[in-house]
């Protein structure tokens, strides 16, 4: 018989089956029990090492489950060919080099990615939340549509017709975990080979991300309307991306004369469409909300993507689509099997929020702590700062400050970083080469910042300008 | 003057200036007032209709804003230019007609995709959840790292090293909304023009899904320990998709010689990669959990995918991808710009779930439920049928019912449907043809099924076969 002798670990909590198993598996592995050869059947082997029957016959069933040795009809069990066997070993783990390093921190940040998070209705969430996952509401644990749940696209419906004008009913909104993941969809049910015209300057995420299709990115030049349409025609582009009710980041507004253009040029060839991401629009300090593009679509051309990332929180990703109806029929032909990627626990708190009112009480709320912002930052630029002039204020979360003096944009970064105030390029937003007669400018967001940290934050400024 | 006569509305709650700046934008798009056409001064209209000055000039400033009409310097407000004015008029929301039909309800469904969701702990993730949402911890809603918070990372890892025998660094894993879109996030991170091959029957979704990233999709016959190693050379495939522990739907444990066949088939070329879908191995009822194939794997080759689907809830929308070191480095290059998919305060839950011990516990919970009524099926099988034999138990969620009668597999699901039965075809999940010899067989799912309920499904179908 082979030699089996091993040593019972009785203190380690291991069953012995499974130390018999592990035992005969390293001989294996280690070239000790070679290919063919007869392991002693679980009788000679349970009187052998003084256990029962059946634990040895449990390490047998083991080995046979995964493949170690076979069972051969009356004659036994037979350690298996196996091509080649790696030392398992837990590999030390290794501290990878791709971890991001942790962002030096900044006492005055003019992001214009942030929202100021301190306002955030917890205790409304938190009820909300609570009564969602009472005990007899299983279903909230199932599978749900793929388009997500038809009572928070049907709030979504109602919040987006009232607010923005969008025409649609709940079938064409399809919810997603962020607009990241909406685009990534929005290429399958598109498809390949696509030439898509981008603002620019624009939103770099959304460059990248195109990019990353392989789709044919082309960067239309803006006028103080917004994208230029003689270039959008030069570009033979087949969708044109664009921010029409605030845009990133010049914060144009644009007017109805250009919608309509650009509704013309989609409408003139069957595979033309519009994307309107309508990232910020929730805030808008003067007058009434800008409609949405889509609100003025009665061609079918307009996919509309908003998200609750800046109305709500970033991290509660939830963003919607709204599809137009040819496209909706083409997301059934080629992607109905992607699943919903948001939790259908936070789909139904969501519900309630938007339903209940909350969501606009909380709107209301942001739109004053916001033009507070707003308005303290545009007095500080007035009061500190010479040779600036402001563009892109009265919505959203941030504005443009173009600085005629000699610094370059790099310079100006450079020493308000040195003094702790984070500020943020917009040369960084073109793609290729910048106009002629670049002048440097800047992102000043004032969302996550209060008004006496803005007004620290502009006068540092005014020393490095 | 032009005439712009116009009935306030003192009842509708609008407020003066949104009446003057409809008045004043229908007159536009109706065509009544032309482009180039002067409005009156804003003291001339104010004086008119007998308003406040400041109330017309914010109508004013709104038509500004939104560009139907234009201020030139002492000259006064024209119509803009504009090129076309489609009607605004809100469509009658239309009824898609790509509304899924809700599917018809059947009293015994042996579905492989549901889990037991009365167990679920809702007293303990509600009360995780409360304490996740306590007003200081305000960074929960921030954007997260890209590949999911670092504290979930590592209970993550630790998961399955000791459950599954992943080797693995927190920094390789990335957490996402589901396994669908870890693999578009994979396609990024692979590239175009690979070919994947499949065993054949598979799991119909990753098909699909590979299928609509323009995939060459090659079905690799099995033999009864998987995927044929020769076809898979003879396919000339960059990459292998494989459920090792618990093939869909065969249910068959791949031995450990031919998990080594796989893998130096990888090594053999630099950009081969194996990916490994372990989708219900946490659910085994006879002797240990079958390892992984990614804990064999000594040459960076496997990319292991996960899900809380089946060991929590399918709703939790919370997945994980293990990416070999060579693919992290991609990652990084190609797609670092694609934000979490997952909610942090859903990471953040699941995070103390894990860390606690409530998840082990709740495994533990589960296994002893689905083992139970994976034994009544069992059971139920030898009692009430003939003709049938059972293969892929043992593990996972579901088994295989082979039935040797003369009845097509079409013929069983109807007569079994019309009672109530509701069964799934194994021919289903065949890319392409139905293999010589075919015999009809059946993926019978337990896990939401009760035990009675089972020996009742059974019993019908027995009237059925």
């Amino acid at each position: 018989m082979i030699d089996l002798v091993m040593e019972f670990d009785a203190h380690g909590g291991r069953h012995l089956y499974e130390q018999i198993y592990d035992h005969i598996k390293e001989e294996i592995r280690k070239g000790n029990l070679l290919c063919g050869e007869r392991l002693p059947s679980t009788r000679m082997l349970a009187d052998y090492l003084q256990v029962s029957r059946s634990t040895v016959d449990m390490a047998y069933e083991q080995l046979l489950s995964e493949g170690y040795i076979e069972s051969r009809p009356y004659k036994g069990f037979f350690v298996c060919k196996i091509e080649e066997l790696y030392h398992f070993k837990a590999a030390a783990p290794q501290k990878s080099e791709y971890v991001r390093q942790s962002p030096r921190r900044f006492l005055y940040d003019f992001s214009p990615n942030v929202v100021e998070l301190g306002s955030f209705p917890f205790g409304t969430w938190k009820k909300i939340t609570k009564e969602t996952l009472i005990d007899d509401r299983k279903e909230m644990f199932a599978l749900g549509h793929p388009q997500g749940d038809m009572d928070l696209r049907i709030s979504i419906s109602h919040y987006l017709h009232t607010s923005r004008g969008v025409n649609c009913t709940p079938e064409q909104i399809i919810v997603g975990a962020g607009n990241d993941y909406l685009l990534l969809l929005l290429e399958k049910i598109l498809g390949r080979n696509i030439c898509v015209a981008l603002e620019n300057p624009t939103y770099k995420r959304a460059y990248r991300i195109f990019h990353s299709f392989g789709y044919h990115v082309k960067a239309i030049p803006m006028d103080e309307n917004g994208m230029r349409v003689d270039a959008l025609y030069e570009s033979e582009a087949d969708l044109a991306y664009v921010m029409p009710s605030h845009q990133f980041p010049t914060g144009i507004i644009m007017p109805i004369g250009r919608r309509m253009e650009l509704l013309r040029w989609a409408a003139r060839e069957e595979q033309r469409y519009l994307i309107e991401d309508d990232y910020d629009s929730e805030f808008r300090y003067r007058g009434k909300p800008i409609p949405s593009l889509q609100a003025s679509d009665h061609e079918d051309k307009v996919i509309y993507i908003g998200t609750f990332s800046k109305a709500i929180a970033p991290a509660i990703r939830i963003s919607y689509m709204v599809l137009p109806q040819r496209l909706l029929a083409r997301y059934w032909e080629r992607c109905p099997f992607f699943s919903s990627t948001v939790s259908r626990i936070d789909q139904s708190v969501l519900n309630v929020f938007i339903r209940d009112g909350a969501f606009e009480r909380h709107l209301n709320k942001m739109r004053k702590i916001y033009k507070s912002r707003h308005d303290t930052l545009l007095a500080c630029c007035r009061k500190y700062l010479k040779d600036v002039t402001i563009s892109g204020e009265n919505g959203g979360l941030h504005m443009i400050m173009h600085c005629h003096g000699d610094q370059t944009e790099e310079e100006l970064l450079r020493l308000a970083g040195e003094k702790g105030v984070r500020l943020y390029g917009m040369s960084d937003t073109y793609i290729g080469r910048l106009p002629e007669n670049w002048q440097p400018a800047l992102i000043l967001g004032y969302a996550g910042l209060k008004e006496s940290e803005i007004e620290t934050g502009i006068r540092i400024l005014s020393d490095c300008i």
